[in-house]
């Protein structure tokens, strides 16, 4: 029997799921003896998704929203979403512009640095942010991470990829924006196109090789069904070399995915 | 026959190490398909090592040092030291102070924060300003960190932590420092007392739960031998709560020596 390759078999049981993920969270948050966990909310759908399993897991007094737009960049709307979603959430909420950081951080390298490199910045500025607060209170930096974006490397290394545990990381966008469905969430997180917004107008659509329900196809049928590239084409009917391009995305991105390697393949740094 | 716990047996063949740690830099920069690397030169003995190898790896043009001392704190015999062994290296330099990005931090978020979580920011804005050269240049940001520091968590994670690779870190501190002489660094940063100098007058003896000299055996006999703490005690005639500490150090810090844990273990990520 062939399994199927459709958008039927990302159909996710999101009451169990919500129970298996809520349980992660309060064991990882009791393991390291946290107090509670700070969450980067950019107004998207992952970072909603996870706040709202954070207070399910937690409540709303062990869950700090940091709000930091790049107040050249992003949209006001994701602003307003992420703020009225703390507010309906009832946690306390720092809103931070990162623009004095970032300009700073320009001004003191003054080269003709590309939109990726400043992009960069951006995204491990909030990091640095995130944890301020999580060492001042002592709380974990929650990740709000897809699997969709994770395989890919679509993420900043040491940025929004610098943090603690990633309750979200085992779920494809789509499955993500079904999740979002189920939890309540407004509409305009749910189908607000995704952007990580490191510069203007910068759409993921842009710069992932395919959308992301024909994408989480394919990863499906790499990462779970194990299957080679060309069986996947076929099965999915799609040009053999944007299924290589996503397999060469993966493999390009592994160093963003592990512990900086060192000599002896890392054994000298265990027991 | 039990096996030997004095420093004799961390005496390391320096020889064949260098040309083991040069075929590991060359590899992976090829690997990576980058055309150099950045190191940021502290003026201590594990960056300048570091430094040094990544010349004979990769020679002086494809290695870029960044010296970067927050101006209130890092003593000027530290930039000096430095300034002079890029010199000698023939290597680029970037002088960058750290100070307006620091500020800027601190101005934006103006919390009574300690000591530790403000260092904590000086350590990441010198991991932002790494990747920023090294993104623009297509470069690997190298590791300085050795192992005696990486198995007690003695780093900032995503900060000096936040590296693409680390060439000594199958190294005990004082193995460092034996190939550092080795290699013809001068006295005085051989034998400069180890500190991250991330606040005024910061000393790793004070924040260590005792001297490398000392701790490196019982990491030795841990991790190498996998004695007990106990043995381990009894051989080096210390007390067993200070072999159990350093035990304890390498478990509360397992965090910062992991990819982020997500559900399902991590599987949902490989291939």
């Amino acid at each position: 029997m062939t399994e199927r390759l459709d958008q039927e078999v990302l159909k996710i049981d999101c009451k169990q799921a919500e129970s298996v993920i809520i349980d992660f969270i309060k064991k990882t948050v009791e393991a390291a003896g946290a107090e509670g966990v700070v969450v980067g909310m950019s107004g998207g759908v992952d970072s909603s998704v996870v706040s709202v399993l954070c207070v399910r897991a937690l409540g709303p007094e062990r869950v700090l929203g940091l709000i930091m737009p790049d107040l050249g960049i992003t949209p006001k709307e994701d602003v307003e979403d992420a703020k009225t979603l703390a507010e309906k959430l009832g946690i306390r909420t720092r809103f931070i512009p990162i623009n004095p950081v970032v300009d700073s951080f320009l001004k003191t390298v003054p080269t003709g640095a590309d939109r990726i490199v400043k992009g960069n910045v951006r995204a491990r500025t909030r990091m640095i942010f995130n944890y301020f607060f999580a060492n001042a209170l002592g709380y974990l930096v929650v990740g709000t991470g897809d699997r969709s974006e994770i395989l890919i490397g679509y993420f900043t290394k040491y940025g929004d990829g610098g943090v603690d545990f990633s309750p979200i990381a085992h779920f494809y966008k789509t499955q993500v924006r079904q999740f979002a469905t189920y939890l309540g969430l407004p509409e305009e997180i749910i189908n607000k196109p995704a952007s990580p917004q490191l510069w203007i107008g910068q759409q993921a659509t842009d710069e992932i090789p395919v959308d992301y329900d024909v994408l989480d196809l394919i990863l499906h049928g790499l990462f779970d069904l194990k299957m080679i590239p060309k069986e996947v084409a076929s099965r999915l009917e799609v040009p053999v070399v944007l299924v290589d391009e996503v397999r060469r995305r993966f493999e390009v991105s592994v160093h963003k995915r592990i512990y900086p390697p060192g000599i002896e393949n890392g054994e000298s740094l265990r027991l």
